[in-house]
């Protein structure tokens, strides 16, 4: 069975998303600095079908985290600003006509709603859980890996279901001073390893398997 | 001008010390595992005047970050667990007659005492805040670098003075749950830039420059 496996850039101060999260602000007030390293990459270039980007060590991280997933849970936060029932007209996500995934993505909320096939990638809507999200999108991915896209909830749900294999913890030099934490409300009963470091310019790659 | 430095270990979740610090916890409930790495390095034994230890990356890390260090300055509560004022019988510190440090200390207090000296080491007590330590600490050092030693607080009260130049985060796979977070209470306007980042076994080195 497939791993389960997230990425996510941090702040010195443990932030994944600045301080109000909002449609104008999605990644948070000043969270869009979490990002710069990889906006800079060739493959968030590639992904997004823009050529340019820089090849180097972050490059080469992120292509590998990539590689073989084949299917993503997101929480619907990450989805779009929406809150409470779906209403007209339907959000169709962040990420405009053709979402970087193309692979399925199931979207974890509390309000039923049929499938979204934008593009290559169809979004699917769970509302049972992230125990179900997961074996959804197990079957799915097949041979590959679940990728846990985010937010922070997402994350932690998956963490205390002890449904993690394994974490990339790319840490940014930058200070939020406030926002959404990685692990907050993660029990030291969760067991990390870390399995390999890598430097790069302006973040530090941090790999940790979970147990 | 000597530099001012700062090295400490954190959790992965961001504590650099467990929750309920008391005399019987001085690190906080779990917080000993946080230092693991350190205590199995040759230098931490030479440090408390012990044989054995563990050559390689980590205690090459720690002796160069201690290299060149010409005073210390640390928070009451590195000290010992006495708030208040000072009572008989005196609190000594928590490292017995022949404290590590054997360079000036200036603990942070708001309660005069006379200088305590035992074996190499010699502490003051500063009750006019943290830049004046930094000065006195400065001028003790010579052409060696200050050490702000800890607790959070100290370190946070240095860095918002705008005192501390660099920042040494060994980055522990532990989760604490809970205690002291390095970062409380930093503004984004205090700039980081990773110089350095170090693998070794069980903690990453982070090294960062700060304006």
């Amino acid at each position: 069975m497939g791993k389960v496996k997230c990425q996510i850039s941090i702040s010195a101060d443990g932030y994944l998303a600045g301080p109000n999260q909002s449609e104008e602000h999605p990644l948070g007030e000043g969270g869009e600095a979490l990002h710069e390293w990889a906006f800079r990459t060739r493959f968030f270039q590639e992904m997004h079908g823009r050529e340019g980007g820089e090849g180097g060590v972050s490059d080469a991280v992120v292509r590998e985290a990539a590689a073989g997933s084949g299917a993503v849970v997101m929480g619907r936060n990450m989805f779009g600003p929406v809150r409470g029932s779906w209403t007209e007209p339907l959000w169709d996500g962040w990420w405009g006509d053709d979402p970087p995934f193309r692979v399925p993505v199931f979207v974890l909320t509390h309000h039923e709603r049929e499938p979204l096939t934008l593009g290559e990638t169809t979004f699917h809507f769970v509302t049972d859980g992230i125990e179900r999200a997961v074996e959804l999108a197990r079957e799915a991915a097949g041979d590959g890996h679940v990728s846990i896209g985010g937010g922070g909830e997402a994350i932690q749900e998956t963490i205390r279901a002890g449904l993690l294999d394994e974490i990339l913890v790319n840490q940014v030099p930058v200070i939020l001073g406030g926002g959404t934490r990685l692990l907050d409300g993660i029990p030291p009963s969760v067991k990390l390893e870390q399995t390999r470091v890598v430097e790069a310019p302006g973040v530090a790659h941090l790999f940790y398997s979970l147990s």
